[in-house]
């Protein structure tokens, strides 16, 4: 190794990205560092998923749109994800009477992927392997790093420790990140964790026949006010059901005949479909888990450490956009080391800059839709807001475009989504459409 | 020790109540224990004040005012508070060019008082220890503790460890809780943090011919649009000014000569009454210093911990009540216990229920206080200010009650006087009030 030259896209061949998380956001950074010539390193604190049985206690499936695809395009791995997906084109409303209604997502052609957690994981993982610079190091629990020298030590298994010297850190490390820990200890850091009262908890719909039990090509929403339910079609033809409900809720519910109760009065026609049985026993299979809204600022410490994805900013999954903002954070950070030729110096204080007022907004957004979402969501709410943003698209064709669609089909950054929709409400209020009938979108 | 019936006013005598925390709300806390006979342990990180030198780097006088005044006559201690502080009936707004003008805080004989904070902290010290059931523990930092059983770790100077059990931990250990990061680890922990782009730096303007320099009883403002200067009186005829402004700004004045050059630009009346030469040398005595708030919730963990005083909300200083609302926390408890008998079980939770939105109501009004300051506020702002208030208490002499009134010289609940401001500005609106006149008041 002897780069004479100052020239950074080579001495960026001697530095070491030391990755600290292998979750979707982690495996994703891997790639972009390493495409860059950086020695990367990925820590992750449990084993390789691509070698464990089945993972708990997350979330199975995901919505893919247009900055989650952009992100993933930029390291050459769109089309493999992609394919494996299943399109979504429309949400699909239930009654409570079993009449169902589509809402398309967008115009013709716009449409959202189900897309496998793990999978995901895993191709990532494989796909940031190919780079001959980067290692993947499981079982790789952080104990402790400094800020000053970018030392960090590992605790493996057995009990041993290891050492290893960085000279950058990228937080991937998800809502409970342990990098983060230590940025609240520096002064001026704000920092905010937010739970909602609901919960979630995950059913599964089996194939009937070999088939989907329900039509595949949609994201199908239950809306019954406090309560919901959505399905995500995955590509072994099951549906993955999502129950959110007020932790006081699920506390009502204590026997198979009560789950079975709740669902005949809210979700008559889910009950077949799951299978009363499996509905009895899956439903007390684990406790219903807890959502967390994180914003924080500064995203990074010094020139040695950034947080990105939910280290910086977990959301409430209400918008669907969780995922999609951590992998922009990975495309957006890639578009500033261009700009600032890598210098972390530089890159680190403008990623700042640039990146807090967007995943502030989008975790605002989907906050937003959450408490829209407790106050009055209903079937007839849904197919009325359809109404609204037509005739709002009507109105004014060329200047209204719903807020719902900059977030999930374009790359407008989320604040300026923001501006642009107050902006719009305005414009609708002087046309006599009152504040109730906003626009937003679920899912 | 045969208490032979189950009445809690006897056991108490057998349980120990720990407060961490030997500060304002710490050993005000130790006093309203110590009196309902509980046996009280304050355990307090630095050594004991009372035989220290000064102490540095805290805010040296507080504004105490009616809700502060009634927690500590329920321990007896108001008269003697009261004696050592300096009322102030008004604001005295400094305009640039050297025009004073007073603007009263309330109605006739409506005042607050400037307390000195070492002062303050001695005397309730001293008074905790007049029960024979305190114990105060100085240099004892808390190690660890735990949820279940109450049993606490402390370290002490010499590196020895000591251990005792508590069946009620108190957490009163200010912005930077220790017992706070305990809470942090539960599940479903609400926490926010936010630092202020703006910082604090403490002067001292000295008596002139043995007399003060300014008029005592007011509570002197300079407003400047971002920047502000507040003076208190101190009973030895100094005042203590407070210079706010954003950090940005303090990084800009590096010289002794730009602390004249800034100061001649908007404080010129200050500089002869400071006197030039301690001026260029004070103002590099401390770096300044970060303001936070800190917002969370719950305040307890089962029936083991309960978090007051600054430790459950710090506030910005901008609205004069972050002591009066730390020590309204321990009048609340105290009221709290005698409704529920003193069980910790039910105490707890119904001191979280009932606390909660209204410390966060008082901490989002400073926050916005803080906001509304920053954007606009001259000498005239704060004129204007004096006239709407007049204004609308003219025109609605009954239904109209300011909400600094009501915030500084009633106990009803913060939120609640939220609430009626908010009512209050809708009826302003009707009589043609625009909302930029909103009645807000700054200290």
């Amino acid at each position: 190794m002897d780069y004479s030259t100052n020239d950074s896209k080579s001495t960026s061949k001697n530095k070491v990205v030391a990755v600290v998380g292998g979750g979707l956001v982690g495996a994703l950074n891997a790639c972009y560092f390493a495409k860059r010539g950086f020695q990367v390193e990925v820590f992750e604190s449990r084993e390789d998923i691509r070698q464990a049985k089945i993972v708990k206690g997350r979330s199975i499936n995901l919505a893919l749109s247009h900055r989650g695809r952009q992100a993933l395009k930029q390291v050459g791995m769109e089309d493999t994800i992609v394919s494996k997906g299943i399109p979504m084109h429309s949400r699909m409303i239930h009654s409570l009477n079993g009449t169902q209604s589509p809402i398309p997502y967008g115009k013709k052609g716009q449409y959202i992927l189900s897309v496998d957690r793990a999978n995901l994981n895993k191709e990532l993982l494989s796909a940031a392997e190919t780079y001959s610079t980067t290692k993947l190091n499981f079982a790789h629990k952080l104990l402790n790093w400094s800020t000053e020298t970018g030392a960090m030590t590992f605790l493996r298994a057995a009990g041993a420790k290891e050492e290893i010297q960085a000279d950058l850190i990228v937080g991937c490390d998800g809502a409970f990140s342990a990098i983060r820990k230590q940025f609240l200890r520096q002064s001026r850091f704000n920092f905010s964790q937010t739970y909602i009262p609901h919960g979630y908890l995950e059913l599964t719909m089996p194939p009937i026949n070999g088939e989907f039990a329900m039509k595949p090509n949609y994201l199908h929403i239950w809306p019954r006010n406090t309560f919901m339910m959505i399905a995500l079609p995955n590509l072994d033809k099951t549906f993955t059901c999502t129950l959110f409900m007020p932790f006081d809720e699920f506390e009502n519910v204590t026997t198979g005949d009560q789950v079975i109760e709740f669902f005949q009065k809210y979700f008559p026609d889910a009950i077949p479909l799951i299978g009363a049985d499996a509905l009895k026993r899956d439903y007390f299979h684990l406790p219903a888990q807890a959502m967390v809204s994180v914003k924080c600022s500064p995203y990074h410490l010094s020139d040695k450490c950034v947080l990105m994805g939910d280290a910086a900013h977990a959301v409430v999954p209400f918008y669907g956009q969780g995922m999609n903002a951590g992998f922009e954070d990975c495309l957006v950070f890639n578009e500033i080391m261009d700009q600032l030729n890598e210098d972390f110096s530089a890159v680190l204080p403008e990623y700042t800059r640039v990146r807090v007022p967007d995943d502030h907004a989008i975790a605002d957004l989907a906050m937003y839709n959450y408490v829209e979402m407790r106050s009055h969501v209903n079937s007839k709410w849904f197919l009325f807001r359809k109404y609204v943003d037509n005739f709002l698209h009507m109105i004014m064709p060329r200047t209204v475009i719903p807020l719902y669609t900059m977030v999930t089909f374009t790359r407008t950054r989320y604040h300026e989504a923001v501006k642009r929709w107050h902006w719009q409400d305005k414009q609708g209020q002087k046309k006599g459409i009152d504040s109730n009938q906003r626009d937003t979108a679920l899912f």
